[in-house]
């Protein structure tokens, strides 16, 4: 399985993902699930993904490919508008799927894919998408800023209670580690290292890319602090009558 | 949809369940999931549901005539094992669920429906099991003490946290008010009066049952001190390198 999330604030966007894969208890990998890119000062997007790893590497290598290709039309390089990304990113989606559906099939495996668009063309505003198996896609709420693919129950009550569209792009950050975090503990089909791109509004570049290991003493001092931070809340809870 | 909770912990048992049902948006109403079921001084048991609600009440019904009737065999008066009474449990789920399989399911619905069950029986430990639609059933692992049905996956990290057997029932309620309100915040489909029963080992009685409505000033404190609570640990978590 897989946990992917994006958050858009006033300030930009927030994209975070684990790494694990696996088709099995007995066939785990790591891999990446966040791709990134752009034409700098003109354009960014960051994509997640979700399922069929085969599948997403098919469009991911087809996004690359037609973005170099002058004539390919759509292409990232070329879309006016965040939506038509989205659109294009979906229809190769789904083009991509039909091509082994049946041998897939046949197999008892699923060739679907999920993603999570996030980007900004040129002055449009930021924005991200959540691009479903069958090509559609929607945009987030200004009430709830976020949009989850994969394993997303066991992160979300952390974002309902914090995620705002006037959150600053650092405490987006924390709050998708938090997210990332607690899924992972409840869930061993989630699993690091862990990506985080930070993308400031309006800045058309790579923004800022960060990758927790297990290891990591950054991500230990923050688990740390969560753990001891709820510890406490609960220890504050207020007491029954009975008591 | 439904969560429900069962908690078991050296000094007793904690079962916890909202109250909403629902087959369509459109047909939501309110009932309660938890049933009680004892000789005082004797034995105690406490099931929680989720799933088909016809199926539920059709296995309860059964439960309270064949309590009563000293000719059933087997009967919660007659279980000597709190397995037995899980077994049993089982067993007549089943029975119900083939009786209108084919009808209910031509229907669209499924007669399905899960159990928590806890208690005790004279002597003996006691303890919860978890009984799936199958009729099979599981008991909770030391490790960690509790069960779940329905929308378990919200509310499953602050278990996760927090519940150990060496835990006081006092905060092992506390802490199924937590798991039970994140649901509730993030998932409409589980939905208030919340109920809490707490069951002190050996005292083989009605236990300390608690019905917690929406406005419910304690609950409101409760909720408000959590949501603070999370609000600060948040607010205290470690900065990142570049802030």
């Amino acid at each position: 399985m897989t946990y992917c999330l994006a958050i858009t604030v006033d300030a930009g966007l927030v994209m975070a993902s684990d790494s694990r894969t696996n088709a099995g208890v007995d066939q785990i990998s790591t891999y990446s699930k966040m791709f990134h890119f752009g034409i700098p000062g003109q354009r960014r997007f960051v994509l997640l993904s979700a399922g069929n790893l085969a599948t997403t590497q098919a469009v991911v290598n087809q996004l690359r490919y037609e973005m170099t290709d002058a004539a390919a039309i759509p292409s990232l390089a070329g879309v006016a508008h965040l939506f038509e990304a989205a659109d294009y990113i979906g229809s190769l989606s789904v083009q991509v799927q039909q091509r082994n559906n049946d041998a897939v099939r046949a197999c008892g495996f699923s060739p679907e894919a999920t993603f999570l668009l996030g980007g900004q063309i040129g002055s449009e505003p930021h924005g991200i998408y959540l691009i479903y198996p069958q090509g559609n896609y929607i945009t987030a709420s200004p009430y709830e800023p976020y949009l989850q693919i994969g394993e997303t129950k066991y992160g979300k009550p952390i974002l309902d209670r914090i995620v705002h569209c006037g959150l600053s792009l650092d405490d987006a950050a924390r709050c998708a580690l938090v997210s990332l975090d607690s899924t992972m503990r409840s869930n061993v089909s989630v699993g690091p290292p862990l990506e985080l791109l930070i993308y400031p509004r309006d800045s058309h570049g790579p923004g800022r890319h960060v990758r927790f290991d297990p290891e990591d003493p950054v991500y230990a001092r923050f688990k740390h602090s969560w753990g001891q931070g709820i510890k406490e809340a609960f220890g504050r809870l207020p007491r029954f009558d009975w008591e």
